[in-house]
């Protein structure tokens, strides 16, 4: 982490958004064409860049490929390139709007992993929503690149496509929903324990959500060493006598609530020290009043937070959104261009737990440098974030024997 | 074509390819870190411009999409990009080599599309060689691309590949090695013929070749007017009461060789005027001797011509091949980037035959200024070729109802 030092807060890039609002034609014109393209990496306007960069030249690179697969990172841009895969069923706040209308997104996700992290990205939304026919697709497709980075793809389905899908390929497959949500979550909430004098071991954690993020966030506090986190949806709390449970939900009453808690969020909020809200519900005053006082409120719903934000602020020592307009924003985009290039770099065939807590414990100890409670994450433009986050990923990689590191 | 006057030949780049040998080094070099990659169109260093391309602004557009997906050419890069799609079975002169020793080729391509056309491609390699689990591949992806360009896919599965893509999306579907080499092959028969004072109704062709090259020439020519073509294979002169014969086959023996010739090729060759080679056969002088006086011998075969160039001189008026460093490349690259651009820009679903046929004469009108014996066809660096062919595809779609030409 010596960049930290090159790169002090002061001199990041200033927050040019809350001047002018922005407007619809300005929101139109910048997509228009698309966001992304491709670009080549040699001039071909002469007949001996033709004949290295396409045939006869690049038979060469083909037989010795064939002959040793391996040397295809380095010889094609898999090396350090990443498909941007959604089926477009969870897209932002809109749910399932289809193939085409999630491209813009998918588009944006593809400009963030060039701009932040240098790694091409391709956005592919596909025309199907059935799991199988997802899988098949990515692995037919996994050989024209480096990474698979899920997408906007709803749960329970997320799930079973990601664990199969991590399964059958040798490179990483990453559902961001789930797990770059599940990172930054745990390292906004090491950071806003430090401020509030409170360790993992000792958090009340109610998670509102049982969807990508909520079952992700709870995977990763439990591999961080939380030991009481009740999950509740739009149901009530999950426990093991509710029925029917979805296949992820029987997981979860299986591993949480030790106190075995019943019926309303109110009942898991009673005493709880931490909210974590990646749902669409909607809490009033009565109901976070029931928390410990000082509590750590993180209401990442977007655009409209769990919790008003007044009523956060009155009762909670330190409040997260998602909001990129608001101070302490959870966002993805700290860990995944660097999570992926970590990765990459490393010659990881998949993503581990143990590299997902080391981009943690990265994005947190920048954090640390400035810490107040309305400062408990660095900026998603600060530029110490993606080297930290790659470097402590490839060095976990590389320690971390069921990585399948090679580099 | 008012880009012709633009560039005269004089000003074209000069071939620099043939002083100093290429190495392996060179090569190598080239491909280190793979020959393309993704670029934003937008510097994403400030929290307006994440608030535009990304969220919230980028729900905007993913709303307008949702409520006419037709925006989505218009507000995606699907308005200029095209997937490169191969399995990897039909790879330049080495055959079957998998997806990843493919991939070279595949970026290549993607690297000819973005120079000579502007338009974003992505090479995708298959991990599969089943025909369903390819057209079920492409169908499930298509949303993510304005157009698909097969490439090496071995026949006869590239025929059917492609028809049912064709018949299955509402993008242009083209497999290049099929109807790009056929368009370039027609263009320079064409001025071939107006040097030797040939018509296409009198000509008498041999195709060596019933793979993917040498059944569209044959549709190609036909459709241009070509009256009487034999085409052989590897066991002799296709005629309808050979058997097996494959569907292709069967019906490439209904469709042609009037004079119902039977045997080995020689039969063929007998006072033909035009051969075209697209394929791996050899032949002699003996055989090549039976052909009319100042015959035209289309050799395309890489890099070893089916005829030894020696021999395709003594005996035809006109000689072209397939290498870059012969004159009179037939090159794909006359035809699929102005081919492409054209029908994305009328907003065609389809690739016509009239749109085919408009690229050929395009290519073929260019050679006329400058036509000589070693100057039948355009070189691929002629900046004027992809202009004119893109503008007389765009044309032609518009023109063609069948089309789906939109704009």
């Amino acid at each position: 982490m010596t960049s930290a030092a090159l790169h002090p807060v002061s001199e990041l890039p200033s927050d040019q958004g809350t001047e002018t609002p922005i407007t619809d034609a300005e929101i139109f014109a910048a997509h228009e064409g698309g966001k992304i393209r491709t670009r080549s990496t040699m001039k071909l306007d002469n007949q001996r860049a033709l004949s290295i960069g396409y045939t006869p030249g690049v038979a060469r690179v083909c037989e010795a490929i064939h002959d040793d697969p391996a040397l295809s990172r380095k010889y094609t841009w898999t090396g350090k390139n990443v498909a941007v895969i959604s089926d477009g069923t969870a897209v932002l706040g809109l749910g399932d709007i289809g193939p085409k209308a999630a491209l813009p997104v998918m588009e944006g996700k593809a400009q963030l992993f060039e701009q932040f992290a240098g790694i091409s990205a391709v956005p592919i939304v596909l025309d199907t929503l059935d799991t199988e026919e997802i899988i098949a697709t990515v692995k037919a497709l996994a050989p024209s690149f480096g990474g698979i980075n899920l997408e906007d793809i709803s749960a329970p389905r997320c799930f079973e496509i990601e664990s199969r899908l991590d399964e059958a390929l040798d490179i990483p497959v990453f559902h961001d929903d789930q797990h770059g949500t599940a990172i930054v979550i745990a390292a906004g909430l090491i950071n806003a324990c430090k401020l509030t004098g409170r360790h993992f071991k000792d958090l009340r954690v109610v998670i509102s959500g049982a969807g990508a993020a909520g079952v992700a966030a709870t995977k990763m506090l439990m591999a961080s060493g939380v030991q009481d986190i009740v999950v509740v949806d739009s149901r009530g709390i999950i426990h093991p006598d509710r029925e029917p449970l979805s296949e992820i939900k029987q997981w979860v009453a299986q591993m949480t609530n030790p106190r075995q808690l019943q019926g309303a969020i109110d009942n898991a909020l009673d005493g709880a020290n931490v909210f974590i809200g990646v749902s669409a519900g909607r809490l009033g005053e009565e109901q976070i009043s029931r928390m410990e006082k000082d509590a750590i409120i993180f209401a990442l719903a977007n655009p409209t937070p769990e919790v008003p934000l007044d009523i956060a602020h009155k009762y909670g020592a330190i409040v997260a959104t998602g909001r990129s307009d608001q101070p302490n924003q959870i966002n993805n985009v700290l860990a995944f261009p660097g999570l992926f290039k970590g990765a990459l770099e490393a010659g990881a065939t998949r993503i581990t737990k143990t590299m997902k807590l080391a981009a943690t414990h990265a994005i947190a100890q920048i954090g640390i440098d400035d810490l107040a409670p309305d400062r408990i994450i660095p900026s998603p433009l600060d530029p110490r974030v993606m080297p930290a986050v790659s470097e402590a990923v490839r060095q976990a990689a590389l320690n971390d024997s069921s990585s399948g590191a090679t580099i």
